[in-house]
């Protein structure tokens, strides 16, 4: 196991051939973006390589075209991007990974070599250097496979990850052709009518704990069902309960088919919603952290709140 | 009249004194930005500067500090930033204006000196030219201020005005230590609970037209009153029609107290929606602007279609 630098990562990139990408299992757009950008720019340099995801690309994410795929070929080496734990990578969880490209602080340095960034807001983030030190030339298709992953896991630059050096990197981006406004309206503002259906339906579940400063909504399997919608339509709902004035922790969790509860948890600094989350078997960010618990949602949400609550000075609700 | 680059505007302001800076009615974080950024820039050369506004700012942007008030003092010129028509001013609207800033196409040119600059997406975008060229040292006041207006005018750099510049300008303002991440929480995400309870209520209102082309939604004083929300809490509910997918003209109405009707209409590329506010008497962006229409809301609603749906080469529904 060695830490690498962006420089070194891309003098061991140089020497890789035959390359499979691995993108997280449950991919968004930053695990994507890096997957996709990757591929081309080894592409380009008359190399083979791939992009393998334990689940399908979410429909929205089509417009990230990375051409024609080569015939099929035995990878010699597997690239993980933007992951953070081996159990990410779902069905490819065994196979050896020679080198991971990441900004998680929680990574599990399961890689060979890693190149972890922790201050990059975006795995793309920390690709966008390292594509550079390859000399690899931004076209709009690179450079948007690439800012989709920092617009992606910066909220469009709002999240308090967001550096000058994120902006720096977009800038170039967008110079270099990126579809920025079409990919901000894909990621960001279009909802399909069922989100506004389960929103409302989410908003009646909404219950506040701690004088105001928790917030969580529920999200059945049964409301799922009856307005017909996906856990992939409601990616960004987690962002719901913490967006209420005065609430410091914001908790949502949503029930899966087979009963067991996604739980996402966004806080105010200084909480630090990963530190929440590992005491529950999770991780992630200091601000955006999530975790996996038995059902049903009520006894998650107990379990959340007994986690969560003491950050806040408050004892759990009778 | 005479239309000013931003470097000759920097030249006029060397030799303006006692200046009063407007800001437009109804007042957003944009015109807020270049009144407080350019007011506090001023006083660092040692001139006398004082910010005016029709309405109060509202109380989200109190981050704004611009130091202490100077004693009062008879303005010798007034310079508007962000005011596209002398109607905007309020009760100034009838004042001399020496020089105006906007980057808005409509602009009226009503201004001495006017220095548009309609490719900036804010005209905080282009006050941090100007302040360059003025020599003023951006510390992190000024920069917040300069943050804040061109995160507003761009939804967060979600818009479709983002550019290449604008990304420029954030990064620069972010080392200048521009408090981004605050800035963004009081701008994007904090709403407080009454705006759920609104917007829940707003979807019951949702109409859809064109074979779902075009959404419209309607706030009326009543819905205000009962959730007790004001216009100033509803400032973003605007984006909603038109992040449902498949819609490309937005609409949102808002009855006022005196029982006219605030019309925000939202379009996608390539309708612009400044064509048909215009129609009504309004004006604004291609992809945002507005107009105010007598009531009730349901004829509001009535002459707007008619205004957009031929863009959608749809009838009106009977």
């Amino acid at each position: 196991m060695a830490m690498l630098t962006p420089a070194q990562t891309a003098e061991v990139l140089r020497t890789l051939d035959d390359a499979a990408l691995l993108a997280h299992r449950d991919p968004d757009s930053d695990t994507i973006g890096a997957a996709v950008a990757l591929c081309a720019a080894l592409r380009r340099s008359a190399k083979r390589a791939r992009v393998l995801c334990s689940d399908p690309f979410p429909e929205r994410y089509a417009y990230l075209n990375i051409g024609e795929e080569p015939p099929e070929f035995e990878p010699a080496c597997y690239v993980a991007v933007d992951v953070a734990d081996p159990k990410l990578l779902g069905r490819y969880e065994d196979v050896p990974v020679r080198l991971c490209i990441d900004h998680h602080p929680s990574n599990r340095l399961y890689a060979r070599d890693t190149c972890l960034v922790p201050t990059a807001a975006a795995t793309c983030e920390i690709l966008f250097d390292i594509l550079a030190l390859l000399g690899a030339e931004l076209d709009p298709a690179l450079a948007s496979a690439l800012y989709s992953g920092i617009a992606g896991d910066t909220g469009c630059f709002r999240f308090t990850n967001t550096t000058a050096r994120t902006h720096e990197a977009a800038a170039a981006l967008m110079k270099a052709g990126a579809h920025a406004g079409n990919i901000n309206r894909i990621l960001f503002e279009q909802k399909p009518l069922r989100y506004y259906e389960i929103e409302r339906r989410a908003l009646e579940s909404l219950q506040l704990y701690a004088g105001g400063q928790c917030a969580c909504i529920a999200i059945t399997r049964e409301m799922k069902a009856e307005c017909g919608a996906t856990d992939s339509d409601l990616e960004n709902i987690s962002s719901l309960p913490r967006s209420i004035e005065g609430v410091r922790v914001g908790i949502t969790l949503r029930e899966q088919p087979d009963g067991r509860v996604r739980v996402s948890v966004r806080s105010v600094e200084p909480i630090d919603a990963s530190v929440i989350c590992a005491a529950l078997g999770g991780g992630g960010h200091a601000r955006a952290a999530g975790c996996e618990l038995s059902g049903p949602p009520e006894a998650a949400r107990e379990r959340v709140l007994a986690a969560a609550l003491p950050f806040l000075g408050a004892d759990m609700p009778r």
